[in-house]
């Protein structure tokens, strides 16, 4: 860190508001760098301007934190079920490109870096704490050795999981975030929101909170109960939310990925900017101050919370420079009736069409009901079978 | 032209498919570079890397054609209604750093470049052909000079501007283009759909067709009907679209500038990847064979047309290392029931929810039925002022 | 007809609004008396109780037109696929006892009787004109021998059919009313709606139109196609239009027969009493003067007709004892937010939700494309079997 | 009581399933005999035809219990707010007119007759204990003396006053049904759904449950409650429930009278005849024996329940001579894609459009938060005025 730039503890304890960046992995594929199904991030390696430009984006848009590109990077994923990134190249060596990245960009503004390790293969298929906690140290390792200022667990379905990576990140002597994958119903092992919050602190977390799977709404729900829960239990932590840019009011607890949209069909469920501001304002109220967002969320929907937090921030991003707020901008169009529409409360209340009318607003997920020790969550390095792929596809008719 | 590189012409001479690229001025507003409301490219000076990244991903999407990032790029707009952009560059500088990074990325491919010409404030206000056919050879000059391989005359929404506009092309000795922004109703001034096509070819287009305002069926219903045209005129022509990425089943004459959702909640109405296959498919059968797209086409869009149309170009694009169609690459993940939808049946029949549940499908457009010479559509200099904000938003509601 | 009794034709050449009645079929299914699929009206003898209360019904809602309740009761229908109704009872004694209860009903208000063939399955199994209008003729002499004030060819999808049916009432000396159930594109041997009209008329129809398989707006689309089609022919008839009372935008050549929830789920799609004013008078801008309803108007439907056209017709049903026009009998309700309801624009501009997030907005058809002459649509007297629904089953699929 | 009928708790204790009517005010209004907003039962008098009809529908629909139409009918409700129903009536003749229609029709099957007190005015307007009892007294002794087999307390929103009504009840020597008009939420002044089935059955109730204001699945959800609750308590009791045939999942704890369509716009929430099977298999696996309908249930709704649980019940109504169930009507239908939908499976899976591209499917509802004791809700005898209904409409926007 650099003598003058500021911590995350620093800041959150100064009472500032922090703004997270967005989602790297959905982003990217719809650019043309991540595949859908493994979705890791080889791309650090194979295409850096791609990922570098995505750091900048999300830096104009405000973000005070540049997370390395290290989503899903841990060996025993990069080789899952046929994914050929590992022979190409190392976990870490593609950790230590996106930790190069990341601080590249964050020295172009006063942008603090991040590491971040998530759920693993090894946990789902049962292999136990001790082979877990390996795989989680030897990412984290290569995050200290690059530098990066904190580290983050994000993306975790159980709570038991998560533990163990907070333990091994507080061995490195970096201020430690934590965030689950979870929505007001808790984690996969019945454990509810509150109580994972409280493991979460216990375990050595800093800042604790909420990421992916649901949208700003629904995660913002689990949030009041994590913060019911540590208030409950006399703890103190700073809170961090960092949803889906992606509308799910009906997916259950498992989340977006039960829906039948994911990933390749989710479009009419993408959140406008003017969802972002009421999302930023509601988080704010509940005392979060580390709002971010996870999948979906492009450089234009971090604006919006950062448009939306400009006084409490005393600034506005750099992309503002292209965007007045509430639609302002539009008093330079050259149609009357699209100027009309430069007008606060016309966005604050319209509730936009999908254009879709043989669409229902409603999806019923899969509820398969499987989860961490199931035998059908068993990781292999082989590809999925032709024959595998025929009895997912019969069982899911 | 470097002297192996096959031109436009050639190519479609020869029956190729030729694949255009996707629309820069909604994609960049997303990512924070260009604003709402005026829409103009001063990026290309301010923000190079920005615009390259963006034209590469098109490249690597699969897109034949790098088109010079110059959408309204003229003096004229440059400086409409309070734009700065005029006080800071000149349209000259912005179309020629336009060209210099379409021409640099497209050497990194095997693409071709084209500079593109658009509706203008001075027709809007009534200002005369003489008037007009300056603002357009002014900008047409500097594609000429910067090594353009041909002109592309785009986003009319009146029949007789854009003739002005290729009149003046064809004096420059470059292949010409043509699309207008129309749908199957025709033109602003009531001219057919056919009609339009016929006097396109007439004024000297090469290749003639429909771009923006409506979504790929509706634009494929137009260029039915300007095929029709051309057939009962017994002329011939290349036939090009690159329609919108947004559904607009509900979209009048004037397409989706009408749509209550424009520009800032067309969210839910973003084609998926399996609109662009359908959307590919049927283009090629109706014989068009410069297929691209507009507004809202993000790179996997334009993957997705070159996958459908991967056997008839005899290739795959290279952003397909990071795609395996019809979902295959679910089969790499860790979820059993998300694997189950590597297939290619669940995602062409699936209709994709909203999760938007307080939300209609359709919506009844702004209908305010000017068109150029109206008054209300005179261009300014000047800011547009409180006092015009207060009536047309009174007038609207 | 009583001495002092105003005809069909008598009231509307003074260019009086005639007000039809609703559709006694599909009402008196959701009564529990008639069977859906056959569709016969054995209740005019099984339950007379029923069919004369909801005669009464539509005389309270403003129907100056009590229609006998004979559809579909001609013999070879009865005795279709497995109808036991014929065993029972004859179609004759069907067409009686239903000629009775409208006279009953009628002579309780200032009410005229009607008669009415529809299309029959003799046609549709291709047996030729002669067996055709035989089956006519039975029917309608029975209702001209119990004193039907006027006769009414109604429900035919083919042109010819309905020629051969208007030819043979022409024959008993009463005004004749002719309505197919078409929609804007024509019959379903290609015949355009403007030349059906002209057929009809020509034929010897007094009174031409459309009724059921559409919604009204739908409806009335065909019927400005029939009146352009009399016009340009220099013909002059009375108009008449009696539309369903679901919505049907979505619905193909066959009307809402194709829907996939015709005729159990068809609820989502009911109008409202607003949809029905708004109806009413789009219908009387159009100058049609013989204002009704088919399958799914209630007698509230039919009321909310006769409230609009109250003013021109110089009367209110007597049903508006219990309905204040626009919402104003709300003013009543005992909680102040529905007194608030209380308010013509309220429910003018309402776009009711449907309370099912599951569903979209509109259907796919089933198209099977099949028209009279084709061997699917031969009818027999003998139940279908269980291996003839399995086969049409599996065919759907 | 004839001395072969058996009692309702003769039935229910023998663990019949016994079947209620449907919604008499909602079918009436339709029908064109009762006003919307008073909603008072002067039909009985004024119109006992319609009346009578609509119970011998329900009885061949399968119900075992006539409820004389008596709903609101006491004098404090037919004076209210302008009704001019008690100038022309007395509470008690309208009862008394009533209970004789229920029982004449009852004789017609093995129907059993109640009498049925509802919430008052009296209570609304914070008028107290004494004065509100001694209209429900006035009432109930119309019941007994005209020879009510059972009485019922129904569509109460606070457990206080139907603890009054069910005590006055209790005082008359005939068993005691009670049903709130509430949903999982609990009662208007924020007791939960357990305690008011818990203070009904310890003020006296037999039978308790939940009718009105909500969906059938809804007040299910809410029937759990109340069973949880009386389980908790140790208390037994039969439980019934008599829901909306409209969907609501969307309204709030005042149930559909908040939404935007109450009452004149609900058509697209009628539920179907294969929303009722369901309805009925889930309320008789909870252990519901009491299973009839509110507003919205037409007698087709009722003879659905009746199919469902035909077995159980050991009968089929007589209304299903009319109607084969699962769509096997349809094996008689012309067309052979309708024959093609004489099929279980097709109807139970289908998810109905609603032909309304321009309607969302959820609504929010009205809240205007104001309980009993609240001024808003002062009960009057005049009307409402126009300056009150002007600043309601005001307060509404």
């Amino acid at each position: 860190m650099s003598s003058t730039k500021r911590g995350i503890l620093e800041r959150l304890n100064a009472g500032e508001v922090v703004i997270g960046d967005g989602g790297f992995v959905f982003a990217l594929e719809k650019r043309g760098y991540v595949k859908a199904g493994p979705w890791t991030p080889e791309a650090a390696v194979e295409h850096p301007e791609a990922v570098r430009q995505l750091h900048r984006e999300f830096l104009r848009a405000g973000s005070d934190v540049m997370q390395a590109f290290s989503f899903y990077a841990s060996d025993d994923k990069l080789c899952n079920r046929g994914n050929e990134a590992k022979e190409k190249f190392t976990g870490a060596g593609i950790n230590k490109a996106a930790c190069d990245l990341a601080k590249e960009v964050a020295a172009e503004g006063n942008a603090i870096t991040l590491g971040g390790l998530c759920q693993t293969p090894t946990y789902l298929s049962g292999k136990g704490k001790k082979a877990t906690q390996e795989v989680f140290l030897k990412q984290a390792k290569v995050f200290v050795d690059n530098g990066m200022d904190f580290l983050l667990c994000e993306y975790f379905e159980h709570v038991e999981e998560i533990e163990w990576a907070i333990e091994v990140c507080k061995t490195l002597g970096k201020p430690v975030a934590a965030t689950m994958c979870i929505g007001p119903e808790g984690d996969l092992h019945g454990n509810s929101a509150g109580d994972c919050a409280v493991r979460m602190v216990k375990a050595g977390a800093d800042i604790v909170g909420i990421n992916c799977h649901f949208d700003p709404f629904v995660c913002l729900e689990g949030m009041r109960k994590m913060k019911a829960g540590l208030d409950a239990a006399g703890l103190k932590a700073h809170l961090m939310v960092q949803p889906l840019a992606f509308h799910t009011p009906d997916a259950k607890k498992q989340g977006f990925i039960d829906l039948p949209e994911f990933p390749f069909a989710l479009e009419p469920r993408i959140a406008t900017r003017w969802d972002m501001h009421r999302y930023a304002r509601e988080a704010y109220e509940i005392g979060i101050r580390y709002i971010g967002g996870c999948c979906g969320f492009e450089p234009y929907h971090i604006r919006a919370v950062a448009e939306e937090l400009a006084k409490e921030r005393g600034k506005l991003p750099k992309g503002s420079d292209k965007h007045d707020m509430w639609g302002q901008g539009l008093r330079m169009h050259t149609k009357p009736w699209v100027r009309a529409r430069a007008d606060r409360k016309y966005w604050e209340t319209l509730c936009p069409a999908s254009g879709r009318p043989y669409s229902a607003s409603l999806a019923n997920p899969d509820l398969w009901g499987v989860t961490a020790g199931n035998e059908d969550l068993m990781q292999q390095v082989t590809a999925t079978s032709e024959e595998e792929i025929k009895k997912l596809i019969a069982r899911k008719a």
